[in-house]
């Protein structure tokens, strides 16, 4: 069967590169060896937004009588369940995934894929029979898995992934989480609202550390005031499984610390999947421990292509996705503009959430700006006193100079819903007085950003 | 005393106003007759949304196996303990004001302000004493109360406006609410949720009328499916108050029709205050029931200006706060633009919640315009799954020549967070293209904007 288009890989970088694909007029293949949708539909992004759903809904429960609701009864979290509707989402997704593959035409190429020597597609099925495909062009998009740390190798019953913790089969007493990106503190967040005692700990000196420092530090206050231990400046020595429980061994400032859990999940990042799909063989270049790509995602070897988390740039489902529409409207002979990974938006959906876009303040001012910073707190917002979210606060980052938003970041409620306006606003290269002169409705959380920007040209109303 | 400026009433027109002129170094004077903060804060926005916030956290406690969680026990809305929060947080509002007033220097004036001949301020006491005030320059912030209709005469008992549906004494077992604005939707959304059988009567045919016609029978089918007896091209031609009940007599399309009631509450729009405030003795003109301004809010008497709801334009919030900021840069000398009424967003804070800017499909098609419309469901994106909440769309109305974004049009949950950045975008007259290029982080919400701009240029992926 020859295609015009074959992609490796239907995670979101995949199945949206197919179905622009698809749009344009061009017949495509797209080969899984797993669940259609990859990681992010079914073992990221979606069972995570809905296992944390599960858990605001019981913190609302636990927290009825502030609203005026009595309950004569417990409230209890079933684990199984909130596990059950978590897979029962993700299926729904990727059946809906499948749904838009057949309206769009596309061919579902059941099997591992490999290039070969003449850019041709080996595809191994679960058998292990082999079957050759070809396409004009051909995206590699096989995205990544969990990265394993020397000191902490994954046995996937004890010391766990992702993938495991959306899977367990009951609710872990005790829990040891690694790492406090985005993917770790999440995890830790939904355990510990749930009942399970969670330690969370971190190399860096905060949580989240990619976020900006006040962020990081009033998601890490928040996270002890809710009962998770959170242990900063800190690392993974040893772990020993050989007992009921996993001994880990934590090396931190003050000297060493054994602790006790039923289960340790690491959450150290990513590592790319560009082993055993033949780039070699095809003279595809691999650099940094990514795959050298051009602002096209042109791969060094011709009509080959890569996206998603196997190349440079932010290892997230929307720039994969992104990546994939520009990839192949390219292909199309489409003008199209390279993205912009400097206005790429980062969300954490704990309770606060946590989103950004652009520079922390320390990354402009190391850069050499001269900085306006206007910061909002939601204990100020209307609506956060209606809602009873006052935690949190909107921060943004000016160039003096220009007036050029440089930065923004939030934490509180409902934030990863309202980082768009400010991405939006940078695409459009907004300044501070526009987003002043902005009228948001009143009363929402989002005025806060409106809020922000005037705290930074000492116009603010409401602090 | 002699004040730079004289604000009369403090709501949120007033007050910002008087915030933003002591910033710019004017001595300032508010004049309040009854609680700083006026409506909105008092009995209106702030209220509202907490009892909303109530009945949605009772509806996730009535839902909550959904989401894996169970209850041995019952849950029950404990009526007085929502108003007496809705209560608190409206006091802890006000008192935030009279913070940022003594914060600011601003002298709040106890009374009932009028203007005079020579445009000095009469301040009538609680007991009866008067006291003249005088300042360069006045702004007429005087706000609006629930409009009275001559077929409903509101007795403050068992006919009544927003202002006692904030403090009932006791859960009304049956309502009619007549008129389905934003105030009428949110009560009968607010009653039905905890339980009172409630009518909506709507004049017009469809509820939340002047919003686009398919939110407006999202938003009526969601009512009826939960409860609600919706009447549409309906209206109350007499009540009668003379038994226990009131017995309300609704002429509708099939006929008349009556319904027995213990409150009927009246929602059909506001009435300004522009009655015995002086405006005939200084010199003030009024046209079509509003006081006559100009761009910048100038009266016909000098150095007198007026805002909020007593001049044309939106009766909200947000609106007011932004004349009052515009009012006052302007008399201080700076260099301010109009405000764009066509671009001043709207919201209904229901289950599922109404937000919107710009023309609606039909508006836009009478304007003369060849429009490109796109529209994308909820039941579509990741994140609505993963939240349990499916229902609604994002439509976006396109100008087919130049791609200027003409309206907004959304129904679900969070959209009063998500249309601040069409707000901005039109503001900085963002093309549909540029919305789908704005790389919104995923899963959220706010990807549907994208996704409805994508489906508008048959782009869309997700559909």
């Amino acid at each position: 069967m020859n295609y015009d288009l074959i992609v490796i890989g239907s995670g979101p970088g995949g199945y949206v590169a197919a179905i622009r694909a698809s749009q344009l007029g061009m017949k495509v293949g797209i080969v899984e060896k797993a669940e259609i949708g990859g990681v992010c539909l079914n073992w990221g992004c979606i069972p995570t937004k809905s296992l944390l759903k599960s858990a605001q809904v019981f913190e609302y429960l636990n927290h009825a009588q502030d609203y005026g609701i009595s309950i004569d009864g417990k409230a209890t979290a079933d684990f199984s369940a909130m596990i059950k509707r978590s897979r029962d989402v993700a299926a729904g997704m990727s059946k809906g995934v499948q749904f838009l593959f057949k309206k769009n035409k596309i061919e579902v190429i059941e099997g591992t894929g490999k290039l070969t020597k003449d850019k041709k597609v080996e595809v191994t099925k679960s058998g292990g029979k082999k079957e050759t495909v070809e396409a004009k062009n051909v995206i590699l998009a096989t995205g990544a898995r969990s990265r394993q740390l020397p000191n902490l190798p994954q046995d996937g019953k004890k010391i766990i992934g992702y993938r495991k913790a959306l899977s367990l089969d009951k609710q872990p007493e005790t829990m040891v989480v690694v790492g406090s990106g985005a993917i770790g503190s999440e995890f830790a967040y939904f355990y510990n609202s749930i009942g399970t005692k969670v330690t969370l700990v971190e190399y860096l000196d905060n949580v989240v550390p990619l976020e900006d420092e006040e962020v990081s530090k009033q998601l890490g206050r928040s996270f002890k005031k809710s009962g998770i231990k959170v242990m900063t400046g800190s690392e993974v020595t040893s772990v020993d499984t050989t007992g009921d429980k996993v001994k880990v061994v934590v090396k931190t400032k003050k000297g060493e610390e054994t602790i006790e859990a039923d289960i340790v999940l690491s959450a150290v990042g990513i590592a790319p999947n560009i082993e055993d799909i033949g780039l070699e063989e095809a003279g595809v270049e691999v650099e940094k421990g990514r795959v050298k790509v051009d602002e096209y995602y042109q791969t060094t070897a011709k009509n080959v292509y890569a996206i998603g988390d196997i190349v440079p740039g932010q290892a997230l489902a929307h720039v994969a996705s992104a990546e994939g529409i520009l990839c192949v409207e390219k292909i199309a002979g489409m003008e199209v503009e390279p993205l912009n990974y400097s206005n790429i938006p980062a969300c954490t959906y704990t309770t606060p959430e946590v989103a950004s876009v652009g520079m922390s303040e320390k990354a402009a001012k190391e850069a050499g700006y001269e900085l306006k910073v206007g910061k909002f707190p939601f204990s100020a917002s209307g609506k956060a006193s209606a809602a009873g979210q006052k935690e949190g606060f909107v921060k943004l980052i000016f160039d003096d100079k220009y007036g050029e938003v440089l930065g923004a970041h939030m934490i509180g409620a409902n934030v990863t819903e309202i980082i768009a306006e400010i991405v939006a606003a940078r695409k459009l290269e907004t300044t501070g007085h526009e987003i002043i002169k902005t009228v948001h409705p009143h009363p929402t959380m989002s005025e806060a950003v409106m809020e922000a920007a005037a705290a930074a040209y000492d116009e603010v109303i409401h602090i």
